[in-house]
């Protein structure tokens, strides 16, 4: 619920409510517009304290926050979160570039793709060592080994490292070596899989499911809010169309309908989107040119003889290239 | 790959052929067509060992299984599947109506329903215990108290139940009770409950992702029945369109092509396919018609309380009738 | 609007109203239901009649038509309209199948076509003169040299043709020809076409638009009856979605979506579709299962050599057997 | 067909080879790469005369043209078209900004606005005279009355005006008075119409229909150019998808596509693929970084009372923000 308070509102007044709120456990958010404060409460269902809050000295109004999802609407929180990890900061201004390969091939692979990205200009490194794979005999990943490649690669490059998390049964492993724990479009809507994101301690970048609305992607990130975790980035990743010429179709749209529904840091992976190297540099600067506050892209030293996503994956120097593009990019529009 | 016999190959050869393949633990399937004996065999990724048995005594010729999915193929499998349990046959040419609440909301409400859709000619009861919903703060079920309560229907009625597990960690409990698995549509590409259902002794009901390909969705099943479990039936439940006067919009070309790809049951779903109860009755029909081996419907016995899928929920009546209908045109083709 | 007389409104006062309406060639429509008469009238945007048509004596109600479109909704008009042409009627309770090539490539070819469909037991024959092609190399049908074919075949058989009009400047040499007018998929949104259609008095087959909402296809439809024309029927061609086995996606939702809807008949063309022969039996069943007035189906005798949609086309055996098929359910429906 | 001249073909092969295809009336097309000269005929479905032109003194190889559609090809025109009207040039590296009322209102309402864009910085002035509109019953557009106004608004402020052509038979009239001819989403495949575009002396812009795939709409350019107009323009308009919270989705991803297939400029329109004027600035930069040549804006100077796409439509002051960031953009790009 949201709660206006009066404009002479005591600071005792909004302290009595906020107090309340925390004894209940319920999530509770300040902010401050034309002098005024407002106070929004989630009620986690319980409906019947609606009116026991707005009943509370010093309360001008009060309505329930209208979107189904509560604490990742923009009228909870009107301000951007920042999410954080490592030195890294996605969501306060610098865009932010997250590379790496698919999968962890090889130590050699992850360490030497590692420093590639580094240089060209990347802040993490992606790379998959749990892997969801359409058939049941396609390359499953390294599992923890691939984890350890990544941590070696974090040690030599500083990179803090993106990798994906399939199962709540994986969640100790991958937390143990992951600085983000990507969770991929097939499961958005695997809900025990977003309850032990919630209870984890590590940021989350979570995928749009292939055909999730941006409400149903909404609801998905509220899931592992509401369970404690409130670091949480958006990765849009391409939904299904029609349209066969290109993989996905990058929904550029839902940057700026996220921008203005929710305070979560967008993500655009150009690479899954398009599914073709030559159409990635197009399109990571279409997603920073629409508000985006990060890029996820698959590079790869030797695309050809990748084991997944060879052909989306960008040699480290078209990388490069792209990387000058978008920062120069980002300086334009912070001017403009 | 497939093994096509010589024509005078002897039964020795072919028991070879079967036993090497044993033992190596990998799948294999006899068909005789003309007097000529075929070996199918899935190498699972072992594909040094087509030369093995492509030169064994006896062997024609040999070639790969042209899908993608092995086991899951009518060419791996010619003959229809029949899955049994408890008394109940699906694909052996018997209509199989299953019918239920979405979710088990009390005791006296599944026992209730469970009456009726068994008076009114259903074959087995669904409702569903453990609800992935869109968003944390719906009613998300009943938990094993639910599973209790369609235990104590069975035993009053006689109907095997079907029912969903949402995650590997609650397969133990789930499988205590149900007859037949539900997976859910958001959770066909969940790899871990794949996995888990494959390991599993009960038969599986697989519903097709919102947005999922058949090729996919085949491939899905492949998982499980790759992990030792063969007793799976494919549920169509209506695909993800444009087009927003019903729900979803109903694959009905989904059931001839699955007829042609596998041997698997098909179960069509004209509760969620459509999303309103006043257009369910023609979609069975449809749905039959078109070859399905079953129906799964939503009937509850007060559909304007329902605390899930009230709108498409039949109420007993309107299914009895239903099910006249169905039973009928089932008639019509057998003769046809 | 809908003005709802009282119950003891005399014939007189009905008869004015009607004769208001008229005077002002506005759409007019009555309908009885325990007792009492209702009046609907179609105002064309002059919505300052409202309160003239309200304030008229005997009237107890009046409200506005609730649909975007009039003439073509249920509310307009209670009752299904038949419509028919050449001694053949559509919507009266009676299958309908219309059967033949896609494209008129000879005299002989379709000749021998419609004495085969004929023999099948279809009722009208379909073959295009004028064609759309996705491509400006393609063959682009003989123009009104297969209409003086068809003609021919029509004397020889019997049997009523449907054929394609693609522009208005071909409306009066097709028209010339042809006992139904059909407007493709493509020109669903042809405003030009669909105004001249409203013109014409031929009876209409209106295909739905590859992607058009059943709203939008409805509106196109009031075009055509809102320019003096009501003889329409709704042809039902597939959908463009994700799934590519198949060349469409059967909407078989928009059956019972239609009938409850509008008035108007609806066919089903299960050769569109689908885009493979061996599932058009499958899906023609499932259309008259739903509820559908009538089938269009391809017929070419000899598909590996047709000049436009062979793969989708059946052999006159092929559709001999899903002529009894269908005709078999049909009585099993009317049974039930 | 390409046509690749051996190192030392002198001038008169390739002039001879040129003028026998003009003599046939054959499109051709002369490049030069790496001092050799590939020269590209169509054919237009005379396949025979491949091994004539292949047998022509100084040739050293020819092979088909790869795409089904051929003029429209990179392959054919390997260099940018560059699309001119009215001192305006679409193609030539320069950003180019089309802006205005959806429809032509009144006079008032079309000069106010062309004033108001022409100040914020835009390049022509787009506004609809003949409207294609779902329902029959909405406002149509003003029809010559609004062309002329049109007229005196280019007049008055030197800016060349777009506006859309819906039917063959308005071609000389609509010619009369605009620049560009629009073509819309709806009539893609109105293959009459894009006919008689094909014979106009007019630039075309070419929309995408709705459901259109890159590929269809790549064919249906083809049409206008195999009929003699090669100065066509393709417009991005967003495509229909599950996603329903924006009107259309933008796909950004046909932009790359585009660039890489043909050599006709592209153009992006955010307030249709948008639906939300809140998105368009957004959607504006990101066609921009993507690699579009142009965008089409609506512009209102009172969107409320708009008769039709007010909520998508930008004020003046809005749509001179925009242009500042697009232009801020490009030249960021230029330098990258």
């Amino acid at each position: 619920m949201m709660i206006m308070m009066q404009p002479g509102a005591s600071q005792q007044h909004i302290s009595r409510i906020v107090a309340r709120a925390e004894s209940l456990r319920l999530p509770v958010q300040l902010s401050r517009k034309d002098g005024r404060t407002t106070i929004a409460v989630v009620l986690q269902g319980n409906d019947y304290l609606f009116e026991e809050f707005a009943g509370m000295d010093g309360v001008a109004e009060a309505r329930p926050i209208s979107n189904p999802y509560k604490l990742t609407s923009r009228e909870f929180q009107p301000n951007d979160s920042v999410v954080s990890f490592n030195g890294t900061s996605v969501g306060g201004g610098k865009l932010v570039v997250i590379a790496g390969p698919c999968s962890v091939e090889s130590r050699e692979q992850i360490i030497e793709t590692a420093q590639a990205v580094k240089e060209a200009g990347a802040d993490a490194l992606r790379g998959g060592a749990y892997k969801p794979r359409t058939s049941p005999y396609s390359f499953q990943g390294l599992g923890e080994e691939g984890l350890e490649y990544m941590a070696e690669a974090r040690e030599l490059t500083g990179l803090p490292i993106v990798t994906e998390v399939m199962a709540p049964e994986t969640m100790p492993i991958v937390s143990k070596y992951a600085d983000v724990l990507q969770i991929g479009a097939r499961n958005m809507q695997n809900y025990a899989l977003l309850h032990a994101a919630g209870e984890s301690h590590k940021p989350v970048l979570l995928k749009r499911g292939m055909s999730s609305t941006i409400k149903e992607w909404l609801m998905a990130a509220e899931y592992i809010l509401s369970h404690g975790n409130r670091r949480v980035m958006l990765c849009e990743r391409g939904i299904r169309t029609f349209e066969t010429s290109t993989r996905n179709t990058t929904d550029i749209n839902a940057v700026p309908v996220l921008k203005a529904q929710t305070h979560l840091p967008v993500i655009v992976d150009p690479s899954h989107s398009t599914g073709h190297w030559e159409y990635v540099a197009a399109i990571a600067r279409a997603g920073v040119a629409a508000g985006a506050d990060g890029l996820i892209v698959e590079v790869h030293t030797h695309p050809e003889v990748a084991l997944s996503d060879g052909p989306q994956s960008l040699k480290p120097e078209k990388f490069a290239t792209m990387v000058r593009q978008v920062r120069a990019l980002g300086k334009a529009l912070a001017v403009g």
